[in-house]
């Protein structure tokens, strides 16, 4: 492990609560400035100790509500607090538009609680990737807690999956037939489901409907999901909610099933991080290599089929390795 | 190319309009049968003749009525149209729940149309290859347009930008904030605009503000997004909508971007193919390799970071394609 000596600065920096090195570095992981992955890996070994909940849900559940009450109540019970809200972005202006004033102006008064927006800018799994370096940036910082907001759409939801130890999904009352099968699809993910809006009615019917595909679903490695109702508005359920997420972080504990997931985490990053160099060489190579240009010829002409090309390419870069 | 005679029979079938081939194959495709493979691959040098429409947008913005009545248009003119709808699925029963009777009975009094639902389960690029697939065999099969309908999120919304040649973005008057940030996002793959539910008051600003993010985003790579207004309750807008779709078909050709895209979307899709095989492998390889299972140990323990491992693993990737 490095001492905090041998750092470098802006690592130092974050290590010992300077929000500002925080920010400048997360800025970084946004834009893809390479000077900022020095900063994160030193870091690193400093990571792996904060709970770190995924919110996610369908728009319009009130996912932002929930998470400024949870703000609140652990705030009030003394944890420190991080979080990263992952927003669609705009094309033009490249950065988050959601709350952010609103909440910067809260964090501003409370040195105990660091807000950020993150921009889902960019490539498939690029967005899984920065989240999981910013979640270990506030990890590395001290945060006892980091919240992870995100939609809940596809490619967003695997950044859940990919950083949280707990994954909370938000719904509300009545979801509609569509939502109904989101509500499948992130299924697989909850391990506390967070019925939000349940001053509405039917908030006891979706409880019901939930605990059903819960009991259909059983128990995914010894750990049956949650139910909680919530209202952010009448600000109810909260205590009950965070209760649901410590109760799965103590059955991680003591099931052993902690030290398993990260594992498992860490080597999908770690072969994520392979692939995509190999990705990135091989696109590199079949726009410049005139062998390779002329096979992707082929394969627009019809002549060869993408995984007849994707063979070739695949051996020529054994054989490359071999001649090296 | 192949002749037909020397088609596997499933390609030969689907390729001579037999439907019962065609949704066995699909649903092979859905499953991951590996099976099919040899039958998409026969069916590749018939490929690429299709006009591929994707429509893509929020959820509840009526894209399943804007496509029903696409269709009705595109059969009174006479053309030949073949639907793939991607859902999200049921981790229960594994398929698609929406709308699929109700298509499926007015497909089976006209044999120009063929209506089909996919589920998106499974991994990241997972059903963008899956749709992928599909598309080719109904473009195989000879229907002259293939339209692909998705829900407006990250992952499905790379299945439209890999498989369209002409994409479609339904929004709706009044979007509201959240959503109007997902139009943000969504405007970087649309070629036209489609306000939908236009009887509504607010369209014709919902127009104007699409117009200014047209204007400001500039014309890409020589081609300015068109915007419809439809309302697919009362079937107004629609002549509209296809003209613009053929507009856009017609300026690929004339500008010679259909040949640039097909070429670029190959691209992506053979560096796919051959970045999923070395995560698979690299995947395999962290399990069972002791050497390997200690590099993750120590990850695992934060003595050694993500990159260095992914460094080494990559390192002794090549070593292993030297040796052979």
């Amino acid at each position: 492990m490095n001492g905090a000596g041998r750092l470098p600065a802006a690592a130092r920096a974050i290590a010992t609560g300077d929000r500002r090195a925080l920010a400048r570095t997360i800025s970084g992981i946004e834009n893809g400035d390479p000077a900022v992955v020095p900063v994160v890996r030193a870091l690193y070994p400093r990571t792996g100790r904060a709970t770190v909940v995924g919110l996610t849900g369908p728009l319009g559940v009130g996912k932002s509500s929930v998470l400024n009450v949870l703000v609140a109540h652990l705030r009030e019970a003394g944890r420190t607090v991080g979080v990263v809200a992952v927003d669609p972005s705009s094309p033009f202006s490249g950065g988050s538009v959601l709350g952010d004033r609103i909440r910067f102006e809260r964090a501003a008064e409370d040195t105990g609680v660091y807000f950020r927006s993150m921009a889902s800018r960019g490539e498939e799994g690029g967005i899984a990737a920065a989240t999981r370096q910013v979640v270990r940036l506030l990890d590395a910082a001290g945060f006892e807690v980091v919240l992870v907001e995100t939609v809940g759409s596809g490619q967003v939801d695997l950044a859940i999956r990919d950083v949280a130890t707990t994954r909370v999904v938000v719904l509300v009352p009545h979801l509609g037939d569509e939502v109904q099968t989101l509500k499948a699809g992130l299924f697989e993910i909850a391990d506390v489901f967070c019925v939000n809006k349940s001053d509405l009615p039917g908030a006891d019917l979706a409880r019901k409907d939930l605990a059903e595909l819960v009991s259909l679903g059983g128990a995914r490695h010894g750990w049956s999901p949650r139910i909680v109702l919530t209202s952010a508005l009448a600000r109810t359920g909260v205590p009950e909610l965070w209760e649901a997420v410590e109760a799965h972080e103590k059955f991680l504990d003591a099931s052993g099933a902690r030290a398993e997931e990260d594992r498992r985490r860490l080597a999908r990053e770690i072969v994520g991080i392979v692939r995509d160099r190999v990705g990135r060489d091989a696109m590199a190579r079949l726009e410049k290599d005139p062998e390779l240009r002329r096979l992707l010829d082929r394969v627009a002409s019809r002549q060869l089929d993408p995984y007849a090309a994707a063979d070739r390419l695949y051996a020529q870069r054994a054989r490359r390795a071999r001649q090296r």
